[in-house]
């Protein structure tokens, strides 16, 4: 039976708890976790990765690296946001952001110090393939950061797909290269991997009652997420794995309430 | 004969030139390329990295994207420190620094843009042992902003060892993985990387009236200079390569005026 949701993410927990930052970090390092391990998280995106590797067989040690890689690039990208600079945001999830509670100077670290962590994490593997997806998907969400500041997107797709969609789709992407999966047979996997960076972003928007909500109406965003939890599912159906795990993932997204 | 130093640079800044950054960063990408490119700079980074590559026989399109990807984490470095939360620099070269023409919050952007670029650029080689050094050398050189911002050095050494050392060590390092030397034969390279770091440092030291010469009087650090430079041919007398460019290169940073 492959592990479920709940498992997998206190897996990850238990692995971001031990991580070893790099020594040369000296004081930097404090930071650094604060804005990984203190602040929490969801932690959906590595728990997806990690499902899609359990659901190709691969162990979970082959996957770790790439989900956590993953989620060293997501809080990168929010302890920079938080900056007064960007959407100056003191608080997150309760607790100080990073630059609210280290200043601001030590907050542009740390995110730099947790973008190159998570390339350290992405090049534990022999091949770059891990690495090379990371790094693209990484410039997709920076580039969806800076339509979202400068307000100079030329629509809410293109926008959402950038900021949320980039990472999740490579939670999927760099579990299949971790579990190495050829390039070939990656078809299905990534076009569900973008369904679930939608429905993701579709749900964050009922519940903040924004984007899909202004655009199409509370009933008309609920029907675009069913939609793509369908069509999330429909992908799954293709590939030939145990992709029960996965299914449950898809349902929790798309009537998630937090 | 292999190629000098000044044809080095000027193969480096065509191929800066006309680098293509990712194309969904969108308007992001033009702060990061005035950073990298208008903003120019020595190059002394890909410079060596070529340097080293032409010494041991390798292409030069071998060795170009480790080059480059070292000199845009340098650039990001640069971006990142002007910043009015880090050392509150408004002009650069001559120029505004990216924050003081685009805003802090597309300056903050356009730094991690061109580390995520950095990346993309260490992982055009099948193999991750280039983007794994460059991101441990990267987190060195943040560790010693980090001590630099914050004062917290216990010593100057361990301080330029990181602020400084870390990226020329990898100038070396990454053109040695990129041109397949293996890591059993790298030691004196590598040994070599670290003076050249040691004697960059000092020099601008002496030309900053700071740091070592301070701690050494201008005729002390002016003989750790030089001997420095002697340490770092000596090391370049055990390989067995054409290392008259690279040795070129030391006498040039040993008695450069800027």
């Amino acid at each position: 039976m492959p592990r479920g949701p709940d498992e997998l993410k206190a897996l990850a927990e238990e692995e971001l708890d031990r991580l070893e930052l790099w020594p040369e970090l000296h004081g930097q390092a404090e930071s650094a976790r604060y804005g990984l391990v203190e602040m929490g998280g969801k932690r959906v995106r590595p728990v997806i990765a990690l499902a899609v590797g359990e659901a190709l067989g691969a162990a979970v040690e082959q996957v770790m690296p790439a989900a956590l890689a993953i989620e060293l690039v997501h809080n990168f990208s929010l302890v920079h946001d938080d900056l007064p600079a960007l959407d100056d945001d003191e608080e997150r999830r309760g607790k100080p952001s990073v630059w609210a509670a280290y200043g601001e100077g030590t907050a542009v670290l740390a995110g730099d110090a947790l973008l190159a962590e998570a390339f350290r994490l992405a090049c534990r593997y022999p091949s770059a393939d891990v690495a090379r997806e990371l790094a693209q998907a990484t410039l997709g969400m920076i580039g969806g950061q800076y339509l979202d500041v400068t307000g100079t997107a030329s629509d809410e797709q293109t926008l959402h797909r950038l900021k949320t969609g980039c990472l999740f789709a490579a939670s999927v992407g760099l579990a299949l290269w971790a579990a190495g999966v050829p390039e070939g047979e990656q078809g299905s996997w990534r076009a569900f991997g973008d369904e679930l960076g939608l429905l993701f972003q579709i749900v964050d928007d009922i519940l903040d009652g924004d984007g899909y909500v202004l655009a199409h109406g509370a009933d008309g965003a609920r029907r675009l997420a069913d939609e793509a939890a369908d069509r999330a599912r429909a992908r799954l159906a293709e590939v030939d794995a145990d992709t029960s795990v996965l299914r449950e993932i898809v349902d929790g997204l798309a009537v998630r309430t937090a």
